[in-house]
């Protein structure tokens, strides 16, 4: 115990732990616990033995990283942990056996029937059901439209999703931003290229974490080959969206594609619901639902585009049409950004909600 | 008459007259004349008065264009029209006037109950049904999807298409590419663009023909809004797929949103069936089709992208899945490039099927 700061329980609010403090949406989750209301005693920076030592803000105070360990969890109330699935599987159950509830935005534990998959706006009280201890959050793709959904589904409930996915660069982590900033400064200035096949490959050459070049490029692939040709984050959408909505028969598929965008993940929607929508009670209810924003303007170009929804915290919805065939479908664009909502925010959304239960007592 | 070049019928092969030479598409049609088997006799470029006068290349000799007008059109046999819908609607009949088949790219003509809308691997004997003279060409999103659905419809029977559009920037035309390589090589370089709201739109200032920033980001608009929030290029593919097919009850709801890809449109299409589908049985259907690739070893990353696909003639298909919860539904993604079979391409082959009769004559 001699390596970790000591903890002063302030005013009784429970003690937070970060683990992977140091990484992409570890980043984010310091800012997002900065400005939003402070729930918190102490918070302990946690992450690799490699990152120990090294300090960072948070809440205006300077924290020293230790290195993750058995002890690092002592007096620990609630753990985020945003880690590679395999250090997830390992390590959260620990901090889970120490006491802490462990809130997981790995995919280590989100179809373990004995953990609770919660999207705080869609089923908050599924939070409270953990035999384990252990809390997971979505997957970005998920998380990028389920919060609209729910509402509509609350509304018209829902049958069937047909998604089909734009994803950004940082769905790979920050190699995959690097690595499509590097491509896209390999492209620019240059007045022939993509106008014949493999020429944009040529000249990019290395396609780091992505199959195929990203710049002036799309790729029809994310994740790993399942059966039947299906991609893992395809069927991320399908079984996570199916969970979370507590419908285990909603039909879903998905194609999820990665686009040359930084940041934001968009989502085109193809919902079809067990009674009959109508295009203006549908915007209406996406406008009165927290954690929504309409922005639904064609006529004066008003739609959400990642350029103009990354940093922000809603889900954007526009372009919602009712199907030309299905009174009961409805045709839908939305963009969330995939490190705020799509991980450190509704990892910190779920922890404020088991927080709520430290004030409660 | 004076300022037209005299006309050779070479072997009685017909006369084609390519008006709109000048253009983008234009310039990819004497491209495409100039290497694939040549059926004509003379060829006559016709382009806006402010072009005549300039010569161009084609089938290796250099040719004058000549100014659109009345007599352009004497002693031609066939006059493919690649200009915006306002000038096809005023010259297609007057070229059909004067004796000619016109061939049009425009949307003038596509839906006027009287003009067959034909795609040569799908429905040829159309091409004959031309009570005005007028044959037209698809929008090209249409055509980046019809030839791979067609194939699978005549296995299958088609009942209901949901689509998602990733297009490209030449899809706005040449000012299109302008726009998005200057936009690219304004946020090429910065390495923290595309991480707060409006930071991209700020750097890249005016959007060109876009409604947003189309570099790092996607943008769901493209053409015109019509009733029910729905763009014109959304219902084109409704629209056009219907009369193509021959299926004017085919369920169709699409949504077209636009990426930083120079050329080539790639789709998501979610079809369902009259009957059951198998995935090997599809994939064969699509490897044997006449003008499709089928490029599906997602094991070993094969799937059509735009930089691998720009360039080439074919529709490639790859991702094809069954869907896990209708045994009669299949998930495809297709690339075409929009410039040659979503445009030039298709509509010599229009034109060529023509040429046929007068040979058979």
């Amino acid at each position: 115990m001699s390596a970790l700061p000591p903890l002063n329980r302030r005013d009784g609010r429970p003690t937070l732990a970060i683990v992977g403090a140091t990484g992409a949406v570890g980043t984010v989750m310091l800012d997002i616990l900065s400005t939003r209301t402070d729930v918190w005693g102490d918070i302990r920076l946690i992450a690799s033995p490699r990152s120990a030592g090294k300090k960072l803000r948070v809440r205006g105070e300077e924290l020293e990283v230790v290195a993750l360990s058995e002890e690092a969890f002592e007096g620990v109330d609630i753990a985020m942990f945003d880690v590679p699935d395999e250090v997830s599987a390992q390590w959260a159950p620990v901090a889970a056996a120490k006491g802490a509830v462990a809130v997981d935005n790995s995919g280590a534990f989100r179809m373990d029937a004995d953990v609770p998959l919660v999207v705080p706006e869609v089923n908050p009280d599924q939070a409270k059901n953990r035999p384990r201890g252990i809390i997971s959050n979505p997957n970005c793709t998920t998380l990028s439209m389920i919060v609209a959904l729910g509402a509509l589904h609350r509304e018209y409930t829902l049958r069937e999703l047909v998604v089909s996915s734009y994803q950004a660069a940082s769905g790979a982590g920050q190699p995959g931003v690097d690595a499509l900033r590097e491509q896209i400064a390999k492209v620019a200035g240059d007045t022939t290229l993509g106008t014949q096949a493999g020429d944009v490959r040529r000249v990019i050459g290395d396609t780091g974490p992505f199959p195929a070049p990203l710049a002036l490029n799309v790729v029809p692939w994310a994740g790993s080959l399942k059966d039947g040709g299906w991609s893992s984050e395809e069927l991320k959408v399908r079984n996570e969206s199916r969970k979370i909505l507590g419908l285990p028969g909603l039909r879903v598929n998905a194609t999820c594609v990665r686009v040359p965008v930084v940041t934001t993940h968009s989502l085109t929607v193809h919902a079809v619901f067990e009674s009959e929508v109508d295009q203006a009670r549908a915007q209406a209810v996406l406008a009165e639902a927290p954690g929504v924003v309409l922005c639904d303007d064609p006529a004066n170009y008003e739609f959400p585009t990642p350029a103009d929804v990354v940093g922000t915290d809603p889900t954007w919805v526009g372009r919602v049409r009712r199907s030309l065939d299905d009174p009961n479908a409805l045709d839908l664009f939305l963009c969330g950004d995939n490190l705020r909502k799509g991980a450190a925010l509704n990892t910190a959304q779920i922890a404020e909600l088991v927080a709520e239960e430290f004030t409660e007592r």
